[in-house]
């Protein structure tokens, strides 16, 4: 007697949703939003194509921000970090999460950050920047300033911004240097930006001297 | 006797060209690009909506993509310097332009940059990466590095965009700190961002020691 086939089990909304969006996700992984087709995200999915529709009735626009804010909200837990122990391994260990988040999502997060994409809009843009402001807010947390002034602000978003410039290179160099490397430069700069401010303005000066007292 | 009203002159077709493109940019440079007719254009150029049409048959985005090649040139222009002389007064004075034309272009630029503009296309993104690699080779050149390595590389193209996050940080704060200080800051983040990498690859190593010689 052959086993039973396993029983279809019938899947929630959340978790057909969730279903659904994964399948998306491991698509733009690997092609430009504009290659995958609904088509292929229903092949993926093992589902029909009318079922993706009734899921996602605007269509590939919806489906994509969708996929967005799910890898946004992934995004964004890289970043969660306890408030223990010296500094910058802290920052390490965000960077290592970091970039296995970028490793995964490739080719959906080049063509994301670099623009141009057909899906982009003005709400896309809206999802990455909330990304990038939770990115500095979890910086100055750990840096222990509540309202960080402008100079320490600017340093911290151009660090962010060189972070993402790095990833999209890394990306587009078949992931050379090894993640570790990158991680370990990447804090070296971070480390180098946040003195040159610090010889120019007091506050960043205070913070850098802190942040060198918790070093190991 | 009054004097006679000054003639009329007409304009050359490249004449006119320009005249429609300086209009639409100091419109551009304080008002997001949604925000501008075809008639704004008109109006402030002194002209008819159909002679605007005539020049930009394909309407405010063939305009849009024309006024933002004009810029590109013009941007392309600020990095030029003679290779002679200690290596970062040439890059301050290229900042100094750099700064100039940011200040200048104030909104169009951040529009423009900070994407999600209904007038983006791939082929605007297109012109912006241009202007990126012309602002990395000069500084390749002025390194004397004929064939950088990807370390390097990376550093430069880190640099750049977090030059331009700067920038746009610095716009959206009414060009605080001012320009000088934010021109020297920039160029001491160069150095220290260089300094870091040439602790990881001798070929930077050489370049800064080379960077460094010619500093007075």
């Amino acid at each position: 007697m052959t086993p039973a086939a396993p029983a279809y089990r019938r899947l929630s909304v959340e978790e057909r949703r969730s279903q659904l969006l994964d399948a998306a996700l491991s698509l733009f992984a690997h092609r430009v939003p504009e290659d995958v087709s609904l088509d292929d995200v229903a092949e993926a999915a093992g589902v029909s194509r009318p079922l993706v529709y009734r899921y996602f009735p605007g269509g590939k626009q919806q489906l994509y921000e969708a996929a967005l804010r799910s890898a946004a909200e992934e995004l964004r837990h890289c970043f969660d970090e306890p408030h223990t122990g010296p500094l910058l391994p802290r920052l390490a260990r965000a960077l290592d999460r970091y970039l296995t988040f970028v490793a995964r999502h490739d080719a959906g997060f080049s063509a994301l950050l670099q623009g141009g994409s057909v899906v982009e809009t003005s709400r896309t843009t809206a999802i990455v920047d909330g990304v990038r402001r939770a990115a500095a807010e979890h910086i100055y947390s750990h840096l222990g300033v509540a309202a960080p002034g402008s100079r320490l602000r600017m340093t911290v978003r151009m660090w962010i911004t060189a972070v993402e410039a790095a990833s999209l290179i890394w990306l587009d160099e078949d992931k050379q240097p090894p993640a570790e490397e990158l991680r370990d430069w990447l804090v070296e700069q971070f480390v180098a930006v946040l003195t040159v401010t610090a010889a120019r303005d007091p506050e960043t000066a205070d913070v850098v001297r802190a942040a060198l007292a918790t070093r190991t």
